[in-house]
């Protein structure tokens, strides 16, 4: 059973609220994904990240397929209650598409331009299936 | 009118989309907030970032009435689409709490705890009524 802790995390009507994943060392912004109260609570006491998947309508573990998995380093709350940030120690990289962050594109001359290089090759790690 | 790369990007069914602020110097994340199209378009052109506010329904300029302003440095996007990351320069402090960051507490033997110190003074800022 979660502690109060829990009731002050204000979840969204769909149960979810936003966790933002940030690699502690870097600082670097990795990924956003959505978390449910199980996920929240696993990633409290697991020490891995869990969210919600909308897309498939389940639980995962990051890294749970491709082994990319996130360390808890700390979990933070905003001041409304409804976004949590997670700050992590990250297992080769982050991103499903072989980059370390999933935010490798920017807005430059009206394109969004991806301005970070690979750090995997996705079709290894993944094959034709899964993310995660 | 936005080109096309505003077409790359998913609002959700509220027309919304999650956007991280992140202070570009010293990496650390500010805040969560949502924009519709209208708020991206103008954080992209107008080298200040927008915000579509979900409690008061309407558009706003962070830092309008606290004279905060964050500075756009940089716009990215996600892997899916459905998320925003803005690199910027914080005028003072993000938070209408008088934290650097929103995301000032952080889990700590099942407890929010104020890890963070206050920067300003919030009363003196923004007096008994808005923030922002």
């Amino acid at each position: 059973m979660a502690g109060s802790w829990m009731e002050e995390v204000r979840f969204g009507k769909d149960g979810l609220v936003p966790a933002i994943v940030q690699e502690g060392a870097s600082g670097r912004v990795l990924m956003l994904g959505y978390m449910n109260r199980e996920a929240l609570e696993l990633t409290a006491t697991k020490g891995r990240v869990y969210f919600w998947s909308r897309s498939r309508g389940e639980l995962w573990c990051k890294g749970e397929t491709s082994g990319h998995v996130q360390r808890v380093m700390e979990i933070r709350l905003d001041c409304d209650g409804d976004a949590v940030l997670v700050r992590v120690e990250q297992e080769v990289a982050a991103c499903h598409t072989g980059h370390q962050s999933c935010f490798f594109r920017g807005l430059e001359q009206g394109s969004w331009l991806e301005l970070d290089p690979l750090v995997f090759d996705p079709e290894e790690v993944y094959g034709q299936g899964e993310t995660g």
